[in-house]
Order: C-alpha cells, then structure tokens, then sequence
C-alpha cells in the first residue's frame, strides 16, 4: 500500500552541534535500514528546500505511523500524507516483481 | 533530471461525452508512451481525488514543459511543479541502471 | 483499517431537478450498502454545510479510492482524505468486535 | 449532541521531559475517564501528526468547552471544532443504544 | 445554546429577477418568523459585503442545521458556524432571563 | 456605531504566572467596566478556543481603536474587526432602547 | 471617520458592451459626486489590476455600507474594507481643516 | 509616483522597555521627518491593530526601498508593498499642487 | 525601474478558436513591441503553468499599469506586481549601461 | 537551465552581531562569486523586503539545489523555486551570447 510523504525539517538555530550531528546520522541509518527493507521506497530531496518527498510501501496505515512517529527528526518535522492507488493510466512492466 | 508533478482534473460538468472519452483515451496512450520511453517514470493516483502524483525523468526544463503542455487534458488541469535532487541518505542500489 | 473523510458537494444551480433526485437516491442507496457492508462506519452532517464528515474501514487504498470514485456524487464533491492509526489513549472495550 | 474536534499538539522541544511525561500521563486519564463517561465517543491518532481526531457527545457547547479547556495539553494545542448532525444517508441501526 | 453564524450571499449575475426578489422575499420573512421565535438572536449586515453575522439560540445541533438548510438563499450562501459559551469575563444583568 | 471583534490570545508558555494572573484580573476589570458603561455590548467564548467574539457599540473608530489597544491582553492578542451595519431583514423590537 | 476600502472588479467576460459601458459611466459618476461631496476622499488604481484603493470619510458604518452597496459595479466586486484612526506619528498640517 | 505600503508590527514580548522607548522615538521622528519633506503623504492606523496604512510618494523605486528599509522598526515590521496609478474616475482638483 | 510581474492566464474553455487565435497573436506582437523597445526585458514560461514570469523596466508606475491594462490577454489573466531595487550583491559589469 | 528563486531571509534579533557581520560577508562574496561564473543570472531586491528574487542558469537540479543548500544565510531562509522555460513571445537579440 503506497503513501506519498512530504516531511519538512525545522532545526532549531541553537541546537547543539554535536546532539543536531547525532540525530541526522540516526536519520539517516533509520532511513536507510527502511530502504533496505522495501517499505521506504524512494526518497527525493527537494531542490532549494530543507524537505523530501519520499514513497512509502507499508502493510498499513498502523505501521506508516509507527514508521514516521518514530523518525529521529519527527519533533522537528512537519509531515504532509497522500495515500495513493494504482493510476489506470500505469504501464504494468511485464517482470515488475 | 527529476520532478515530481501534481496534476488535478476538473473536467467541465457539461463537457460532451463522446469528447471526454476521446480526450481521456488519447490522455491515457501520450502517458503510456512517454513511460515506455522512460521520461515519465512513476504515475500514482492519489486516493479520493481526481489528480494524480507523477515523477519524471527529463533532460531539462524545457522538455519537462514540452510535456506538460501538450498533455490531452492540460487545459482541464491545475499542475504544480517540485524540482527533485539525490538524497544524502538514500541507498543507492547495486546495479541501479 | 480507518480513514477519515470529509466530503463537500456543490451541485450546479442549474441542475436539472430529475436528475438531481436521481444522483442523491443513488447517493443514498449506494452509502447505506456500504454502511451495512460495514466498511461506511460512520457518516455525520456539518452543520450549516452541504457536507458530510465520514469514517471508512477498508482492506487498503485502492479499495477506498474504488469507493469514493464510485460515488454518484463524486463529479459534485471536493474530497479531504485522513489515514486514521489507532491512538494510545483509547480505551479498549471490553467486547468491542 | 455530537462534535468532531481536531486537536493538534506543539509540545516546545525544551519542555522538561518529566513535566512533559507529567502532562501526557494526565492527558491519557483525563482522556480515558471521558471516554469511560461515554462523552469522549471516538479518539484516533491522524497519520504522521501529532494530533487526533475526536468525537465528542455532549448535552451542550458549554459542556464541550469545558471539557477542551481544562485537557493538561490545551496550553499546547490547536483545536479545531465542527458542530455535526445526524446525516439524513444514515442507515439506523436496529438497536443502537 | 449559542452560535455565531456567517453567511455569504453569491447570487448569480443572471438569476431571473423575479426568482430573485421571490428568493429574497422568503428569507426575510423566514428570518423574521425566527427572529420573533427568540432562536435568531441577532443579525447584522457586515459593512460593504453581501453577507451578515447573526447569533442563534437553539436547543441542538439538529436544530441550528435544520434552520440554516431551509435558508431560501442557502443554495446561494457559503456559512461559518462558530458554536459559543459563556464568557468568564461576562457582566450578568440583573434581571436577564 | 456596531463592530464585531474577534480576539484570539497567545499567552506565553512561560510568562510568570503572578504577572499573568495580574492581566487577566486586569483585563477582566477593564471589559466589565466596558460591559457596564454599554460600549462593549456582548462577549461570547469561541468553543474549545482561547479566544472571544465581541461586539462594541462605540461613538466612532477612534473610540474603538483606543480601547482594543489598551486591553491588558492587547501585546498577546491578534485581533480581527467587522464593522456592521443594521440588516434590512432585522426585526425592530418596539421598544428597544 | 475613515476607512480604507479595497474593491477588486470582475466583469463577466461575456457582459454586453453597452450594458458594460453603462455600467462603467454610472460608476463614473457615482464615484466623482462622492468625490466632490467629500465623502470619498481617495481613490487610486492598483498598477496591473482591475481594482482600487479608496479613502473614504464618513458619519458612521451604515453610510459607509450604504454608499458601498449601491456602487454600480458592486454586483462584480470583491471589497474589504478597514477602519482607520489617527496614527499618534501623524504630521498634524497648521491649517488642516 | 504613489505606492501603498501597511506594515505590521511586533514588537518581542521580552524587548527591554528603554530600548522599545528609544527604537519608537526615533521611527516617530524618522517618519515626521518624511512626512514634513512630502515623500510619506498618509499615514493611518489600523483599529485594533499594531499596523498602519501609509501613501508614499517618491520619485522612484529605490527610494522607497531606501526608505522602508531604513526605518527604526523595520527589522520587527512584516511589510507589503502596492504600486498605485492615477485613476481613471479621480476628479481633479483644481488648484493641486 | 524595475519589476518583477508574473501573469497567470485563464481562457475559457468555450472561447472561439478564431477569436482565441487574434488575441494570442495580438499578444505576441504587443510583447515583441514592447521587448523591442526595451520596457519588457524578460520573459519567461512557468514550467507546466499557462502563465509567465516577466521583467519590466519602465520611466514610472503609471507606465507599467498602461502597458498591463492594454495586454491583449488582460481580461483573462491575474497578475501579481513586484517593485524590484538594486541589490547591495549585484556584481555590476564593467560596461553595463 | 533557468530556475526563478525567491529567498526571504529572516535573521534572529538577537544573532550576535559579529556573527551576522561575517555570515553577510561571506553571503555577499558567495553570490558574487556565482554572478562572475554566470549561474546566478539576475538578483534583485524586493522593494520593502528582506528578500530578492534571482534568476539561476545551472546545468541540472542538482547543480541548484548545490547552490542553495550551501548560501551562507540558508538556515534563515525560506525559498521558493521556479523551473524555468523559453517563453514562445520572447524575441531572440541577434547576438545573444
């Protein structure tokens, strides 16, 4: 089940270089362990933006929760959801696992 | 070069039948054929609404507009445009093309 | 699994007042087969508002999408989609289903 | 009497964690203790927010004011509310306490 | 109970002048019959727009619905409900019923 | 001369609660005696919100202005003024005053 | 007593050309005998709009309303209209009457 | 050449009074100073707001921004700037300078 | 002096082929002219949006309102006007003139 | 490639001065250096604003969003990108470079 994520990251001006620097590698291996797994689809940084636009790939809306609720960005995010379906218009790939 | 495109259709209440259905029809083979080329590389409805969340894969600007404006229903439609980059923490997969 | 959805209907001034009976009965009949179905779990009015405020149980998203697509009303409504998670003060029922 | 009211929460990211855990641990009793009177009908998480969305069943607004006003977490919130009715789609069910 | 209510009249440009003054003979003595039954407490024309605020006293949501649904310009109105309790800063008249 | 006035306030989560109790005694004071002297008509609770709606009945727009803009709470208010005007669909009481 | 007032324009695009001229030359009109009575104070076009910004100095609201709904173009306007006061860094011109 | 400019105000809760006392003393004088010289023609306070409406007249773009931007509150101002023309419907004064 | 402007054009959907066809190589012409003679300095299409977002350097604001009000496409366009000054990072060309 | 950006800086009023200073400074030099490359095409000063609009001509996304990420007031920025196209009316100058 497919969500398209925008999430917007707000850091505080003042936060502390070292516990800013602790969190974004967090991030940043929490992010990648979801890729590896299948359910973090695509992440894109949008151009100009502190923000990306990620694909999310989740068994359901509990575990999309789970998944964002507990990014060590999340105080500092703001977070915009759109489920999506199968477009009629989609070229269905004849292997696409 | 990526984009993400949010298209929203309002197709006239009165609009004739018989060309609504031609204009869909040609609308549904201009998309098939720019994702069989590979420019138009993921297309999604989005839940409940009459739009749809699409990512393309152009050479630059200009193209991008080349597509959109000759889009069959590009008069019925409000379109917005985010430029995407790669993001620091995306996985990069083994053998992506 | 649960969605919020708040439904906003404009029907044209100009209507004609057949076919407007026609689309409301089918509205009507449509909701409450859903409703028994149970995947309508609840519908309320907005006071004041040609608008409704409902909750959806569904398998996934492409069901609800397949739902709200399909309504008789759907050419006149402006749809708002919420994915619902359960939350942690919610007391559980003993025997709730 | 029935209202939807969507509670959205900012909690400053240098609130002291054991006021702050001080606070939830009253909001989820007051929450629950409202839920086991039967006013606070329905509470779900909204996907990827801090926030909810509630139904609220009481005798009148004042009742409900009274209610939001006094949450632990209202100096924190942004509350939004919609007064609702009984939509005439509604299928009644047979014995609906 | 007590409401705020701001209704915003559209009239088409080319609505029939005599279904106009039709319409708009029927609201006055629709809000006048409510205005004498104490439920339409107050209404105000709001200074260079075609629109008022009123404030309501009914005894639910039902009723404040039931009355703003049979606006005769309801087709026409966009509506703002506001539900109102009492103020804690507010003076009591004496002899106030 | 009729004005709505809608107040919303932002107290700060860390104003001193002396100093806060102190304006809003203050405040309190200054609307009664306003309510009392037959400027400051009506002041109804906006539900579930830290905000009023008023209405004043003042000699002019300097009046008005001189007293929002030294109510106690004026530096944590946003503040929003209609200026009204009587309805044509009003009903005159025989006797009002 | 002053107000500044914003009227944005929007002409049918399929509005007759003689009704369109009448209208316009009634508006005209309407707006210089304001003028020279003194009521409307200022009145200057928005660069690359169809619309205005007016000073008007008027008894009360209910002239203000007055002079705005009978405005020829005012079926086709949009107005938001903002009561002014003395600013306390006002030059006070010696012989300013 | 005429523009419209409101700026709004907000002054930090914490400002230390003597510096806000200083800052305010020196944007009074800095606009009576333009005011006297011809380039600040209007300048209005709006009701129940910390903003004024202000009419400047200066000879070019620059100038304006030189202006703005210079003022002692200008770092705690949100500004908006529109350009204004000569209206088509302004009745000439005979003898304006 | 110079402004930014961006013109966002709607045409109806049922306007005459013909008709649509004059007023789009009126347009053209119109701009051409005005690029020519150096008022219009840029112009340049929105990626994916019927609108532009062009460059004006003209003697004064009444000049740039003449040019907007008399485009071809005026009636069917919303324009949005910024004043532009130099910036203090501007590199200025040796022979720039 | 031609990107529009609008950046709209807002710097703390309490940043260190000095701090400021050299965050100015390598600002200044970082556009400039971008101006003598040819990618940052145009910067102008938005009259009344802490802001500029700039036009970018990059050879891809990335090489943008490279660009901004990077700006020395980035952190007290908020930017608004817009991809760019040759627009059909534009008149190309006979020796362009």
């Amino acid at each position: 089940m497919l969500f398209a994520v925008r999430m917007s990251v707000t850091v505080p001006l003042d936060l502390d270089e070292d516990v800013k620097a602790d969190i974004l590698a967090r991030e940043k291996s929490y992010s990648q362990d979801l890729q590896a797994g299948g359910e973090w689809q695509h992440i894109w940084r949008c151009v100009g933006q502190y923000s990306n636009l990620s694909i999310f790939d989740v068994a359901e809306n509990e575990r999309l929760h789970d998944i964002l609720w507990n990014l060590p960005l999340f105080p500092y995010m703001e977070i915009d959801v759109t489920p999506l379906a199968r477009h009629p218009s989609q070229v269905v790939a004849p292997s696409q696992p």
